[in-house]
């Protein structure tokens, strides 16, 4: 008999990446693609599918089934509900369009989700009950760990701390129609758009030769030591402390682990959140909640949770 | 045999309620008195205790424990820690000084768990797995279940919603010794200091003679149609709103219930909180959450929940 494999599916507003995991979650072969080439899921969905069934005729595997995390995934409902940084709008059945094409067990939830299952069964929380994981790229996103269990509402859609409004009275847009919500700020565009705003401050002489287009960018000007990123990223790690210190009053973890783009500039925003968090928390909390980055690759965190969805009983939802 | 009844005791900041509470939830005694009359937590034990053990001879009950709901009570450590509502400083192990006094098992939580164990077994919360339960009077917490279970996060201390800093700016300084806390605006302290900023903007000619001096006041003076007495629990309503935006955000609850002395003013601030909370939601979000007035009597639901420590399977805590 050959080898089973499930198939892990890190859904993201860019790139999509996919991996064949096995249950110690070793990842056996990677692929990706651009999420955006595919106007229509189906496509995507195709896509997807032709490279998975490639990929394990190659390694000689049986596919065991598929874990997907998404933006906006609803594990309740199998359904990506209107995401923000998605181009496919209205709902997306994409467990059942997946069903249909492999006709193999599929499970969704959605991308920060997957990452805390990542960690919690592949990285450094499988001891701890109560943590959060941050995802930092496109968006901001947490997935939440309380009492043992992934915390989901009674819809699925817990975890929103992205889309906490940071500061009221300002003008930054979201993608989800509002403004000042803390993903304007910590997140890619928003550390760009800081970065504008702090440029205009530093006279035309002085101002690098070269626009910035994207985080990447920021980054590397900062480490260049150009002022003006490095306040950037001063300013995303205040703001990050600040909306931690939120989730740390009301859920008390033991830890939080940042992953994703965002997270490998951790040093130039890490010492900033962590004040802001201990400024915002109760005097009894100071200093007693562990930021750290995870160790996990963020090209594998959500591709493992991901997988996690079959691999592992799942904690949270009894009915799967 | 005689019958056996538990103690339910709601410790508040001003007073505590004592009861004699059926397996069932029915209180078959009530007691009552005034925490601050206690210099020393030993005094207030073993009156407590004489109180108990009187009622249960007159009611010729066996008494089987003691369930405790207090500001600050951890579950893990059996102790009160710096409530910033009690005069007692430092660690009170209170559920050492009743075992010892009593020689009966003792649990403890803290005042806004215990009020959600009492909506969630003696309340309308019963088939609920994610509601919160929000005590309004001295202070402002909230009490969580999320999938099924209590939020307690990793030391016992989950649930501070009302020591979020939801105005960075403001000067209004908080019990817990920083400011512009939830708490600072949505209490009976902070309904009185709105009023009193708002009773500025009236002429010194068209203020009431006699001063207002809590938010019984201040709710008389609304019943009589004054308007900044009115404003007063209208700006209370939306920042309670936005309070409870951000709980929604992250942990979806199906409902959220009302509790405390201040909740009876809800016909005077809930729309506004409605309001409010749909403003600071994601639009999907919108008008999706039941925001109620828990329909226990706010002097029974702590001391119910209190009871259901030792009545009910607790749910969130494995190891009781």
């Amino acid at each position: 008999m050959t080898d089973q494999l499930v198939a892990g599916i890190d859904l993201g507003g860019t790139k999509t990446k996919l991996g064949l995991v096995s249950a110690s979650g070793k990842i056996q072969w990677r692929g990706q693609l651009v999420t955006g080439n595919y106007e229509d899921p189906a496509a995507f969905v195709e896509a997807v599918s032709e490279m998975l069934e490639a990929a394990a005729q190659q390694l000689q595997v049986r596919l065991g089934g598929v874990g997907i995390g998404a933006p906006n995934g609803n594990p309740f409902t199998g359904t990506i509900a209107f995401a923000p940084n998605l181009k496919w709008k209205g709902t997306v059945p994409i467990v059942e369009l997946f069903q249909q094409r492999l006709r193999l067990p599929v499970f969704l939830t959605n991308d920060a989700k997957a990452a805390a299952l990542g960690e919690k069964f592949f990285g450094r929380a499988s001891a701890l009950q109560d943590f959060i994981v941050i995802t930092l790229g496109t968006g901001l996103g947490s997935g939440i760990f309380s009492g043992g269990r992934l915390v989901y509402g009674h819809d699925g859609f817990a975890g929103e701390l992205g889309h906490i409004v940071i500061r009221p009275a300002s003008n930054r847009r979201c993608g989800c129609g509002r403004r000042g919500c803390l993903e304007t700020y910590v997140s890619n565009k928003g550390l760009v758009q800081t970065y504008h705003e702090l440029i205009e401050n530093v006279s035309q002489a002085e101002r690098p030769v070269h626009a910035i287009d994207d985080a990447a960018d920021v980054y590397a000007r900062a480490k260049q030591g150009f002022a003006p990123a490095i306040s950037a990223f001063a300013e995303l790690g205040t703001l990050l402390g600040e909306g931690l210190a939120i989730a740390v009053l009301l859920l008390r973890p033991a830890s939080i682990f940042l992953t994703g783009g965002l997270a490998q500039a951790a040093p130039y925003f890490l010492p900033f959140a962590q004040q802001a968090l201990d400024d915002h928390v109760l005097e009894i909390f100071k200093g007693k909640v562990s930021v750290t980055v995870s160790e996990l690759p963020p090209a594998d965190i959500g591709v493992l949770g991901a997988a996690s969805l079959l691999l592992k009983q799942q904690p949270g939802i009894e009915t799967i």
